[in-house]
């Protein structure tokens, strides 16, 4: 049980805002190892060791509550992954590449709820679909600049995205042979190789 | 409306299983334009002309009715993408994929519905795996050939189907500035590029 207080106890000193952030580091920690929908206040308030009403308080409704900590776990990917300001192209794409398969491996079952989650419920996928434009969007404005901005690269590159999201999943899933040294390999080597496809002229 | 029966209007010398698979055409005639959601037994009965009750007596409920259309259209989508027996491997390829893409520019609705739907709903996603498979096995047992069979390249033909569905669901959505022949290009010439990254030995 994790008790949400300082280390001093003095809980009534902490900030709503501190303690809402605390609650939620608690929530995203979760995240690693259930699903969004057995992410619940209950579940919470038991692991926290306080009561369901100061959660809702806080949070609002069980779907505001599992939004926040979506919204955190995406922000979060989307800071993991973001590339270093040195490095050539490739040593900044398989930084990035090695942060997601990274969170994915340590997120797996929060990560595949919401990404079949946010498939049938609207405000999960709004998330979903932010964070996976964010991260495509690196391609082009900073960081990994070895695509040109083109509509076919633009799509190429959402494309390799659903790539690289269903390889780290099967990986995770199932017995594929490969290490995650030559998961990350295929992935960082497999982008270079799609932008081979692309016309002349995109 | 369309009335389920003979040109001769003799309804009741039809067999039920030919019956029934009038009434299942006419479910995955409705997949074209609306989703899964909406593809209910009360909408079949209007559409069809003929009462709820033999409906239900012939497809059980409703969730058995709407996994019969899946099952159908799983089965029409296989079916349709099977390449040709002639050609060299990239003819074939071509076939399938242009195959591909016209089933799901020509039934978006539905197929947008199975893909979102096949992530919550069990009984939908092993419908949707099993043909995610088969598709895919298609490169390791008959047909195109281009592909060696290691545990990588399964991997990365995989990766190769969910980013093809991916853009051309992109590519249905939004204005991408690609016609269907430069999509076509773009996914038919990813493969052998994807294949490109694979190590010596997989």
């Amino acid at each position: 049980m994790v008790v949400v207080s300082t280390t001093s106890g003095a809980r009534t000193r902490m900030s709503p805002e501190r303690r809402r952030e605390q609650l939620l580091d608690l929530g995203v920690r979760l995240f690693a190892s259930r699903t969004l929908d057995e992410i619940s206040i209950d579940l919470l308030a038991q692991e926290a060791g306080i009561s369901r009403g100061l959660l809702y308080h806080y949070f609002g409704d069980k779907m505001a509550f599992r939004e926040a900590v979506v919204r955190r776990a995406a922000a979060d990917l989307v800071a993991q992954t973001e590339p270093p300001a040195e490095g050539d192209e490739i040593a900044k794409l398989l930084h990035s590449v090695a942060a997601y398969v990274d969170f994915v491996d340590a997120n797996y079952e929060g990560y595949l709820s919401l990404v079949r989650g946010a498939a049938s419920d609207p405000a999960l996928r709004a998330l979903y679909d932010e964070a996976f434009r964010t991260l495509g969007e690196r391609f082009f404005d900073i960081g990994v600049q070895v695509v040109p901005d083109t509509a076919a690269a633009r799509l190429l590159v959402r494309g390799w995205q659903a790539m690289t999201e269903e390889l780290v999943l099967a990986w995770k899933a199932e017995e594929t042979g490969l290490d995650r040294d030559q998961l990350l390999d295929l992935l960082v080597a497999s982008l270079p190789a799609l932008l081979t496809a692309l016309p002349e002229q995109g």
